[in-house]
């Protein structure tokens, strides 16, 4: 159990999943005698449904993931996604290392037919309710094929979570009409209009937070930047406003006063609510947590994947691929 | 005088600069009568310092680049670029149609000496201060060298604008270990340690805001996506507060109370003080305005173009591109 907090965080999240909803059982993967520590001071101890399974090895935030793949077989990542496939589990949640997590799940579960390439989801606020986007960055380099199979996937996930069959997507480009994209994107959205899916069309960067697109498709280099870039300019807007609410005793004064409605805006973005990144386009469900999530974060997560065994994800991405296929053949 | 508001926001803008400034002599171009209506409308007239250059034609902001290029010789746009390669004018700001506004300048001006691609370079806001960040989807598919060029052409800017002739430079990648950007900045990585510049390294999307480096350099496409990125989320957080600041009676007042801080904040991330993106590379200097700037963010777009001029821009890119080619062949 991972992450930059480790059980601290994981165990009390899980323990408050447990709780709320009574068809789940958890299997805690880790240090045993750490989780045992943990459980103890919630006052809990393993049971019918709270497993815990020892793992001798972890995987550092910052190990080269197939250092961690060759040489970490008794990882608690290892372990967890092994019970994965053994079918001892029906899904897989971590806050440790992406990279690791996505090579160990890739080798183990392998991918879904007709998927070449896993990618990496996750959903974003917007004005119009939410967004998802994928790749957030487990390929640099992509296919015009790879984008579409990225499209079918998002498709198939906004299905699971938000029950919208029919999930309009846009394809993530630039504005300037001469240059409008490279080759790839200029072929993806030729791919994506002779598609089943319901596509939209090029998008822009300031689409995903206007709500466009209930999906925006991009390769994981472009979407990596754009995750980490609205993080950065989050981080500085609540700095700066931190700071001036802070400059002297009126404006602390005005901070008491405008407090709730502070409050009330920090819950509406808190990104804190869209924890939770899917690996999409394996034989397994796998989930990835922000790294430095708490535990009100981590639980986020632990829904994530409970939403999208539940909903039958894997069935809805099988079922999007054999379609386009038939269609492909006819 | 284009952009989407036209002279009634670019001739307001225009003449508070001038008279700002004695220094400055001020040439509009466009359509003669708007122009002297719009200078009429100011209680201002045609002078030494204020002159009115007639143009037949406009280009249309969904303008085809080429189109406005081949077709539309009287546009204000090319006069106004003309005049700067006539040397009757240092300097061209324009809140037109960007691709359109880079083609002419390309073609008319042509590109100083070592530079292959001329990129679009503008400041943003960081918690530390600002950073410039180039290419903003000027070239969409860069090969290393254009990227080290960019780097140089992004450190020349900072020179000549905010005086520091050592300014450390960022390449924007992807934090994943195994799959750390792709070939391109591999590549681009290598030769940016091996020039003269100050390479911090490899920075990520935060970064930007963090201001961890005072140049970031990346190609057009995710430049553009990032950029654009951050004027949707800003967007959406500016409607929350506002929302949750509307709710109701209670939450008015708190914004009446709150009314000076918000204020104070919103100055500090006023995204028209950052307004004039520096068409870069080029034999002139050309500005670009957003093109829904108001006349207060349109003045800033011609500080920016004064500045460049009057701190000798296009030496400090000469030189550092002479300083590179004598250190690739020494």
């Amino acid at each position: 159990m991972g992450g930059d907090h480790g059980p601290s965080v994981t165990v009390p999240a899980a323990l408050a999943f447990l709780d709320e909803r009574s068809d789940v059982t958890m299997i805690l993967v880790g240090t045993e005698q750490t989780l045992l520590d943990e459980l103890r001071r919630a006052g809990r101890e393993p049971g019918e449904r709270l497993k815990v399974r020892h793992a001798s090895e972890q995987v550092a935030m910052d190990e080269p993931p197939a250092n961690a793949l060759r040489n970490k077989r008794d990882s608690s990542m290892r372990v967890a996604i092994d019970l994965v496939k053994a079918g001892e589990a029906d899904c897989s949640v971590s806050a440790g290392n992406t990279g690791a997590l996505m090579a160990i799940s890739r080798f183990v579960l392998k991918m879904l037919p007709g998927v070449e390439r896993p990618a990496i989801a996750s959903y974003l606020p917007s004005q119009r309710g939410r967004t998802v986007m994928l790749d957030l960055g487990a390929n640099v380099n992509c296919t015009p094929d790879h984008l579409l199979q990225f499209a079918m996937m998002g498709a198939a996930l906004v299905g699971a979570i938000d029950h919208n069959d029919r999930p309009s997507v846009g394809l993530l480009n630039i504005g300037e009409e001469d240059i409008k994209g490279n080759e790839v994107t200029k072929e993806a959205a030729d791919l994506l209009r002779a598609s089943t899916l319901n596509f939209y069309g090029n998008v822009e960067g300031d689409d995903i937070y206007k709500g466009t697109t209930d999906v925006v498709v991009c390769d994981g280099f472009v979407g990596n930047v754009a995750l980490k870039t609205s993080e950065g300019l989050a981080q500085m807007l609540a700095a700066y406003l931190r700071e001036e609410f802070k400059r002297n005793l009126l404006t602390k004064l005005a901070a008491m006063v405008a407090l709730p409605v502070i409050n009330s805006f920090k819950r509406r973005v808190d990104h804190r609510r869209y924890n939770g990144a899917s690996l999409l386009g394996l034989k397994g469900i796998v989930v990835k947590s922000h790294g430095s999530a708490d535990a009100f974060a981590f639980r986020f997560a632990i829904e994530r994947a409970y939403d999208e065994v539940r909903n039958g994800l894997l069935e809805l991405i099988r079922s999007r691929m054999d379609t386009q296929k038939v269609e492909v053949a006819s």
